[in-house]
């Protein structure tokens, strides 16, 4: 089995594992994991996204986080990350003093619409005017969707393959393969990659799976076999999909770093910090943590 | 990616997955799973054990199990399988029509201490008497531990080998390789698989592996990529390592069979079905399902 020697972890638990969160998370509370979080070793964190407050009122304090966590961290090469939906996001994040952009289009016509309310074409359209406009900013473009959805339209290759190549013309510095709705399997991601990474070079694509259905890790395997060697994770196992409420989301950080540790495989990711990381998100953030390695610490504990 | 066409799924929830439930579960409910199980499709299912019922108690019924079962499956193809862990086990096994005997010895000789009572050799010798009294019954030896135990002592590579070899010199039919406390990656199975094939055939082998820490599916795709097609899994996730209690122990069954029929491979389970009997087994077991597949529903449902 060929594996890569290092991978990079990028942590989405302060966006993609909040954004959902029915209670507000205090901002100082944010500010404190987020911080937390770096201590741990990251280099890239998702923390924030600028979208409408009506929409998503987690994330209105989407400015103040961000200052914050930038004084924190200055001079200590950490990049944050935060997702935009749409012209009006991005103008927000670059005075907010991210230094990566996340802009969001779904590869399924029918998740676009419910997601960003308008078509995929639409949402090109407004990528590649960003991408023009993008200035020292690193900019990716997640591709929700890739590995399947359950509604509306199949997910047709040629269009993921058409996406993710206009993406790379229009400026785009790393494609995000995400696996919104957790459909993947090993096979599947096998078929995806092998076609991608005949036009698109590894270091451009970083993937994003959930473990809905309890293979994350296994489809990460897979990926990491094709030399894919850039993955997002949720410490927590916080978030995910929304349509499926109580079911396993995103792929907890420490179940992933507890096995990519296990195969000799570095990150820079301190495990023990990442726990207690974990433990503070457990008293501050009113949701239940999913991981496998929480159970554990948990009946340990007891 | 090399992948076999068709595994085999070995179900041990009715055995693994309730030994360790302090509840009794009625043995009318037990008979009525273990048919349900046959239904689904699963040709080998292990359905008690025969242990003293002073230390595992909620497997006094394990004869009357095995008669009640053995009279639904006449003539349908369906191996029973039921562990025990000395020779009193294995003479009232073989008089209670069981079709298959799994023994059990540690390679981790602590462990086998705490499980069995006695050193691994002692096991060993037992065992050998056993294989020669075995008549027409298929004897499978389960070597616990085999990645790793985090008390006593280490697992030696040379050790494990040596068990396996003598294992089928004494007359095992199969060798299960089991992950009795979730240690497994990646990796170590890569390591103990690619040594063991170089004197055991795939088809004398069949892996157990649990999901403590979320890596399960990830190591079965890997043993699958050696050629490995013989798994063990418990239904509803029950079960798994009694020193951990609440944490995740087997994989389960549906999130196996969920990953296996989205990557194409044959099984001759049904899925549905299945997760019909993971309901059953919620409403009469009392312990709570660990799935991926089980929230889903869950959600879904709600």
């Amino acid at each position: 089995m060929k594996l890569p020697r290092q991978i990079e972890i990028i942590e989405v638990c302060p966006r993609d594992g909040f954004q959902n969160i029915d209670q507000f998370i205090e901002t100082e509370d944010k500010i404190e994991i987020v911080k937390n979080l770096i201590d741990t070793g990251f280099r890239r964190i998702e923390i924030t996204s600028f979208v409408s407050p009506k929409y998503v009122p987690q994330m209105r304090d989407a400015i103040e986080v961000c200052k914050a966590v930038r004084n924190y961290i200055s001079g200590r090469g950490v990049n944050l990350i935060a997702l935009i939906p749409n012209r009006r996001g991005f103008e927000t994040a670059i005075t907010s003093g991210v230094d990566e952009i996340n802009y969001v289009v779904s590869v399924s016509e029918w998740h676009n619409m419910k997601n960003v309310g308008r078509t995929t074409e639409e949402s090109m359209e407004d990528f590649k005017r960003i991408a023009t406009d993008k200035g020292s900013k690193k900019l990716r473009i997640s591709l929700a969707t890739t590995f399947g959805c359950p509604f509306g339209d199949e997910i047709k290759s040629e269009r993921l393959m058409e996406l993710a190549i206009s993406s790379l013309e229009y400026g785009a510095d790393e494609i995000l393969l995400a696996d919104t709705f957790g459909l993947a399997n090993p096979v599947l991601v096998e078929r995806i990659l092998s076609a991608l990474l005949k036009k698109i070079d590894a270091d451009k694509l970083c993937l994003h799976m959930h473990d809905t259905c309890g293979g994350g890790l296994a489809n990460i395997l897979t990926a990491m076999q094709y030399g894919i060697f850039k993955f997002e994770s949720a410490s927590g196992g916080l978030g995910g999909c929304p349509f499926a409420p109580g079911a396993s989301g995103n792929i907890p950080t420490e179940d992933l770093l507890y096995m990519i540790n296990g195969m000799g495989i570095k990150t820079g990711i301190d495990f023990n910090r990442l726990i207690n990381v974990v433990f503070l998100i457990s008293k501050r953030v009113n949701t239940p943590i999913t991981s496998h390695l929480w159970a554990m610490s948990e009946c340990l504990r007891h």
